[in-house]
């Protein structure tokens, strides 16, 4: 059994992941389909790569990681498969698998142009209905990767904003927003630890400073703020039990300043 | 492996869908369950069999599809089972099945009577959970469908708002809004071409006007209106990269009118 | 193919459930996994207790339920296993299973401690990646449940407010609001009934009064408020095609008072 991860922006009040998944059981019956995510904020591509490169490490080796974020749909805008060691990734060239390509060794890159395996007439406002369920479906009944189109060598790549160091100032920013409204920044441990080294530190964001890292959320009090380490492994500034994007009124992009004193 | 689809108004906040699949797989632990959506604005027929009417087709043969919109649930309303040529069909008779089934072969109809397939007792206000979900997953295991009930001839209908031409004007209406806030009228693209011919002409709505047909929504600017035919086969007055609904402050039934020039 | 039931508060606007299935199916690719519900407020134990309790009855004998609302999570609270006659229930020791087993015969409860079964480094902000995942994957593929950790012998509970008899007075609240806007009192059917017996009765709530129970909600007027025993067994507050809740501005532990004439 085959697995298929599905990560778009089609949210679930339509019926747009539900068609895409009956494609794909059209062409593989067997398929497994695993949800990471539909409800990202609409077109937001960098918030789908993010997630995508915090997501395909846990799925089992040579599951087929589909994503589709693609404001382009229909326009110029490459479609593209990319062979990893351990998985093969589809989507749209712009940017959306760059980021979790960065640390994989990539074997291959086609771009997808064997209409064979699209569903006809192609309607260019839902490719992945109509190209990219099925190309994901027909891997997973083995189809070689070759079959699918010409390989190419570079793929569009997409960075998030990294974190500054400016003498004992570490200046990095709010690049993700949870549920839980937990403000995830771009500081990853080593590059806050090797910063801060054994020197006491604080950590500012939107006028309110935070003194020290916890462990867990629990650490403070109930409606406290706190900064700690989270499971994207980065860090992160939250409250207890409740929301730092609200207690704080912080956005994506907000600075988090760690000082070293 | 027998797949099953879910359409309803049920929601994710609460644990119906779970309980509906957890009454399947009870039944037939070898079920696959695949939900078409379960978001529609609550209580909304006419949603739910436009969106049922542009998902089943894309199933595989023999798909049992489960679409419970049901408002009159445990009222005198029957509770039906339609076998078309490739389909199976179970939901509420209130009209939620009809658009789906508008253009297929129907070779039985049955009316739900034998509560040897209901859990018991039947709670009058979930029976999707003690009555549909049990009647679809029975059919899963092959079941044969004439034991469900008693054979009847015709079922409760329902009609979308039809388009209009009134000398150069065309004038049809919104039928359906999506999450990206698209526009999805009541126009085909056989009624549009049909109307327009070689003609020029200009879309007007919310007093808006578009003056050309895009293929993809990158055809025009980021934040610019467009008209184009969608997933759906209809045409869809969007906003490229932005939401057409908010845009325009439109609604469903909003009027959208092609004039001829 | 075994069942694992998830159950949390993380709702489906990032890739927490996602990655919990992806572990999952890493150690056990033919899991069958079924979600109750992600949609939860953040933190409400008492609501995943509630929902836990009206779900895991109608799924198939041996399912493992792994219900993770843990605000806790990280802290000393432990994670426990409770083996009862019919299932195994996973989750964090704060209470979110104990409606759910008060019915049930416990057979064998353990603190989760044994490591070999963690994902590592343990993320002490995402344990039902790290932690829980693992423990319900390799229940699922047959791993003895002693090996889990050491055996314990009571859990934490959690109860409901209880209604009260007063004179001619049933008080009880709501504890539990639906998508629909229903209001799920703490009221059950068997109470209800003999409280009342034959004598004539009415139901306030926020200053509105129902005179009578209804047996499905078209049994009163579009737009009209009704009392029911709902699918949970108890006594609900709606609004025929309406929301009880927006009607009556109500919320949970709104008192609903039935008084005996």
């Amino acid at each position: 059994m085959r697995i298929i991860s599905l990560l778009t922006d089609f949210g679930l009040e339509d019926n747009f992941v539900g068609v895409m998944k009956a494609v794909i059981l059209n062409i593989n019956p067997k398929a497994s389909i695993v949800d990471i995510c539909h409800n990202l904020n609409a077109h937001n591509i960098k918030a789908a790569a993010f997630i995508l490169e915090a997501s395909y490490r846990y799925f089992p080796k040579n599951t087929i990681h589909l994503a589709v974020v693609d404001p382009g749909v229909g326009s110029s805008r490459k479609k593209i498969l990319v062979k990893t060691a351990d998985f093969i990734f589809v989507g749209p060239d712009n940017g959306v698998l760059s980021l979790a390509l960065q640390n994989q060794k990539i074997e291959k890159i086609l771009e997808i142009t064997n209409t064979k395996y699209f569903l006809r007439p192609v309607c260019d406002t839902f490719q992945a209905r109509d190209i990219f369920a099925g190309v994901a479906a027909y891997l997973s009944i083995g189809e070689r990767i070759e079959s699918f189109g010409k390989k190419i060598t570079t793929i569009k790549s997409l960075n998030l904003p990294k974190f500054k160091i400016n003498r004992n100032n570490l200046i990095g920013e709010v690049i993700y927003i949870d549920r839980f409204g937990n403000l995830i920044t771009n500081i990853d441990k080593k590059a806050f630890t090797g910063f801060v080294a054994n020197n006491r530190f604080e950590i500012k964001i939107n006028n309110k400073i935070i003194k020290s890292l916890s462990r867990s959320y629990a650490d403070v009090k109930r409606g406290e703020l706190l900064a700690i380490f989270d499971s994207f492994g980065n860090l992160e500034v939250s409250v207890n039990r409740g929301s730092a994007k609200d207690c704080l009124g912080a956005k994506e992009t907000a600075a988090v300043i760690t000082k070293r004193l």
